[in-house]
């Protein structure tokens, strides 16, 4: 029996203040749907059960290597992460697993299924860490982890890395995250061709021990922590690593982990063709891999990718079963707010996509007519799905504004009674 | 009288056809907006009163270095370009005033003004070419212009600039923008300094012809067709320009023209506080000085550079007229229809701009509740504004749905069988 | 008999003058080298034995959209060009191969042949041009070639290809060097998947017509002309193209054709560990695709990328034989002085190269001593190797001084008489 | 009576193995600058003259967000870190002054005095920190500090800033540094136009307090700690506030703080023109504020800012006297080290400066001789500068080879022995 954070009968309270406004909203948009050839309800289907996984680390306060200034009421374990997971949850029914951070979140398997049936949650890729050092590492990860040159910590990350297997097994996960960041900082630090050889070596060595049904995901980053070579930094080099791997290794796309003006959704299109896409890690990015909020920089690019993912879908692209994750740092904003409105603009350029009128965009496209073909894509962009959102939320449980009922509910003022601040702001690295 | 290229009682028998589902969708908006405090009406009537200038230039299929594939019935000259401006307007009633080059336009004044009386257009900024050697030019501009080394070209670029103004005086235009694209190719090829002292000094004798109630308009770029340095690279300079020229030199923000990942409208609001925006040449791009249609890449940048306008507007901000004009390259669409989207995506960013709820959005950022202060735009952005845009042209004589009615028109095949080919694809200039 | 333009007694003089300051320059130098365990002979002797192709149509002056500003004597057929690369050569030494293009060189393949052993010159890839219309071509690239929507328009572009093999065959060429440019300038103009699966097919057309001794050559650019996608916007994607055609399939890396911050020299060293490098496109840039001269910009990558060559050869690399080529568009300079400069910087990045100590720098690499692992580096790329470049082309016959040596001889004067103006400068495209 | 960390006699005795081979390179190269009409000595004695500051917080060892490793021997406050600097000095002779950070470097003024004494030390300018919180602190500087929309935080940052000036006065620096860092992560958070002139406000406070032999230096960076926007985001809004605040303020530039592809040599020459560039922050980026090593990346360009910084001195610019300053973050080298062998590639880029032929390239310049003048910059740059450096090195006192010297010296050791260990690694914030 599931035991939500916030009453339910409190969000039903709450939503009966919109109810009326929405079914004007949306039957409004359902009749000017209608006009164009769409079923708003067959939309709204889809659109409920769409699903995003949120990171655990995410309901903490992020920061910079200048700064974390924190925030009132911060989770101090993985239980209470895992309550600011179910609230996400609760309010937005968008977000149903979690995704782990070993070490950061060990605990004793039965006592996190247990915390999460209670939430009405489930479990996504794990993810392991060996760009910082565990407190009892015996050997650092500073120059490297699955690359080092040394086979003695190569082992190490190895080690850990099945480690997170053999977790997420007994909590139900189903997938292996790695993201390792390392690189060199300068010219002739370390040579490319060697350092991707061990790289590879040790990845075939976590690749077998995964289970028959787990499936392992490689994740590039053009820079950060490292500034002048990342092992895995771009799709092709992430691309090598999945095809040499085997199959049940893809290649995870994180938003913000590119180079300036990248086109985005094309990686997107071409890893689905080569049937190694693994998934996302959603976040939006002004600069660098800012980790902001999804949608809110650049919310026409959220929808090209989702472009492609319908497009995939329609035309049954093989070996195509992404994965969905929101990963980003909240710095100056409530991380369960940030973490909810960026569910729903992830489902907003989802429900976006899916009104593209695919059979005219592909007369268009055969016949190079480029201006109705962008017409095409810009009229579902435009039109503003926001009642098809909250139809979606409602007929799950959810509440029609989540951000609004959140607020309403008192639970950040709760929480930070009850969990100590942890003191002001820390001063930051350098 | 105007005389207008497409049949008014056209226009006003294809609007039909959409007039009720847009009265419905009109309403469903007003009725929407109203809960949010909007009233529906007085966006409208701003929305028809906004205007954008279309270059003569546009109308032109544009190229690449690499090469140019012209379209069917190109215009052949200025009368034909004015043409062609008059079915834009006509069926977008956004695009009131041409924007001339010299020597590209040059013509009997008394003609221009009579064409363009007849299509009711009127003539906006005047253009200057110093970046490419006239056909009876003297000298050439192959190592710069207004900053030459030699004080014989610096002074044919300014004669050529006085001559603009002349012709524009005579037409009733009341600007001009001087945009020459010089600078280096190669380190030590130029001296920074040197070059910007002989800029400034041919600026000021520009600067000095000009009439009492003209503007001078100066526009940085970053590069392109200098590839090393360019003697007005970015706002900075700019704004040094204008204000070394004085109270009537102002600084032209193009959105094209800028390095990776700039903030641009944080451009537009450091130019208004100075007093020294001029306005803007509107476009998208992806990578570089692309010339795409405005809105096509990132819509929501051009929101948030609208919300910088509106908000100056509300704070009465000193010194703030804008002048809006579009500059695009239109390499594979018909100019006319890339011109007339263009301008609705223009309209549409306004009015979208115009939306958000300004008193609210202060006390978010007076409070730094960020969450709420990005949600406020949010709103305003996803706010489906299209029937606000057709309202405001249908109330002006326009049609409901330009881009239909422009090719129901049968207006391209009709000039391109007047127009003679100019002749398949040039071969490009590399 | 070869028949240099210039005549090779008065390049004999004017060294002389020169003689004794390199014999110095060259004996102190070869004395540091040899406290450092480096045999400046060997040295030398590998630089001399270093060539790198020039492309006929680096010889034209190149311009950009806004304008072209024609040199004196520029080459008029591709006869002329000839002359020009053998100038080059004839002072450099190192550029004794010439790449054409085609439709722009064609001509009687023994003429060319025997224009090609008089000037001591020979041929390089071949070039098929699909990015701009032929004057006699029935169908046009307006909106792709290999990949366009219409079957007969690839057939023409394959079949257009064949035919530069089919030329190639006849003058000695073992390579095809094709580059389309296409993609699309809109989102939802083209399906990125289905013209990638068209230009697959396309391209299988061409490599079936290989012959056994030749290699083809894919070459990735990330924008312009198209300015919103190109159909091989990065090397993972050229990498996907020269895999999926097979083992005489290779990809080429232009310097100038990446994002902004790429590490270009990881790439190359992925292309040669996955067995797929052809080879380069040489030249520099800052913001672009600015086909500036090499080494110009930023010549420490131009030695990273050499680096990483050497290092290749060093640990015999399979499948590893580069071809080296200039790709540059000389705007401002003379174009022979452009591209003798361009190999000169070449030669020097690969002579820095050669001087790193590359037993001391896998030492360092092993144990993580990133401070001498990047000063092994740095301490290669600050030595001053002009003398060993000098010496090279000394001993095969060419300048001390290319540079002076090429205006002492008064070449572009004498071609400037012979070969009338084309007019100033072009009006460029836009 | 200065105490040196290393014993002076060990460094005579060090030099000694390279005093022969020293004297060989300085005589050849002297023989070869003699004949390109320079004065070896004349260089050489400039270049002793020359210095760069270095920051007391560079020679702990720097993270990212992600992790920090730390380096044995850290130093564990500034008394330490002064004799590290002393260490640097000693070796290099060209890091006399140290800056400082406050409140990381708060002390009794009288014992820093006495300690920088005996290190032969002097302090340079002041840094103040607004952009974390110390833990004393009553304010948060999360939402900013000096454009902070509540007033009782901007008075805590100018009340910190004015402190800084009073320490700095004590300890005979004459500069204050302001880096704050503020700004914006979403769009909406803040209103650009009524933050800056907060921030004016503010800053005019510090201003006013500022001694009359004292300058105030404003810092801009594009981005990070902020996403969104930043409050001096480039050069032209620090120009701005130099020009606001009065005579005695003027702009930092920071090499890593740019837009990708900006051209910061043009900048320096603008803010020189203009008669307000401060100086700078040396380091070397490939991506972002990478803060690596100066010179490490891109060393080319940090000879074309030192050619703009001589062509200032040589035309006597008005109000130029630049303060430099490395700032680095040394993350996987020994912070020594790096700070030295950065120290170095600065002089070693002052010293190819000096070299330029000026007249001559003027000459070209005024030409148009496009080829000439870039060979002439060229030719200054490749020319191995490395036994002027030692050279200029030797004759103060110092080593010729820093880095073999400070190894051999064992320092490393004996600090790791007398500074305990701060622990393996952090965490990393997020």
């Amino acid at each position: 029996m599931t035991d939500l954070p916030i009453s339910p009968e409190f969000v039903t309270d709450q939503n009966k203040a919109e109810d009326a406004a929405l079914a004007n909203d949306y039957s409004s948009l359902g009749e000017q749907l209608d006009r164009r050839g769409i079923d708003i309800d067959a939309i709204t289907k889809k659109v409920a059960a769409f699903a995003v996984a949120v990171p655990s680390w995410g309901v903490g306060t992020g920061g910079t290597r200048f700064a974390r200034f924190a925030g009132p009421g911060e989770p101090r374990g993985i239980f209470e992460k895992l309550d600011d997971c179910g609230v996400i949850n609760q309010l937005t029914r968008a977000t149903p697993n979690v995704s782990l951070h070993i070490p950061w979140d060990k605990a004793d398997p039965k006592e996190l299924k247990a915390k999460a049936d209670q939430l009405g949650l489930g479990f996504d890729a794990m993810n392991s860490n060996t760009f910082a050092d565990a407190k009892d590492s015996p050997l650092s990860y500073k120059f490297g982890s699955l690359s080092h040159t040394d086979p003695a910590v190569r082992q190490q990350a190895i080690a850990h890395n099945i480690e997170c297997i053999e977790i997420g097994k007994t909590i139900g996960s189903k997938a292996l995250t790695i993201w390792t960041g390392e690189g060199t900082n300068f010219p002739g630090q370390g040579n490319f061709t060697r350092a991707f050889e061990r790289y590879l070596d040790s990845s075939k060595a976590v690749y077998a021990a995964l289970p028959d049904d787990w499936r392992l995901f490689t994740e590039h980053k053009m820079y950060e922590p490292a500034f002048y070579s990342t092992i895995i930094q771009d799709w092709g080099s992430s691309y090598l690593v999945s095809k040499e791997l085997g199959p049940k290794a893809f290649s995870l796309v994180d938003l913000g982990h590119h180079a300036p003006n990248t086109n985005i959704e094309m990686i997107v299109a071409r890893l689905i063709q080569f049937e190694k896409l693994a998934g996302f890690h959603f976040n939006d990015s002004k600069y660098g891999d800012d980790d902001l909020d999804a949608g809110s920089i650049n919310p026409f690019q959220l929808f090209l990718v989702f472009n492609e993912l319908i497009d995939a879908e329609a035309r049954k692209a093989k070996n195509f079963d992404p994965a969905y994750m929101i990963d980003q740092s909240h710095n100056v904003t409530d991380p369960i707010e940030s973490l909810m409105s960026s569910a729903i603009e992830i489902l907003r350029a989802y429900a976006q996509a899916l009104l593209v009128d695919r059979k005219a965009l592909e007369g268009y496209q055969d016949g190079n007519d480029v201006m109705m073909a962008n017409q095409t894509l810009k009229r579902a962009f435009t039109t503003d799905v926001g009642p098809i959102l909250a139809k979606a939320r409602l007929a799950k449980g959810g509440a029609i504004d989540p951000l609004a009922v959140y607020r309403a509910s008192g639970y950040r003022a709760k929480v930070a009674a009850a969990r100590p601040s942890t003191g002001g702001s820390s001063s930051g690295i350098v």
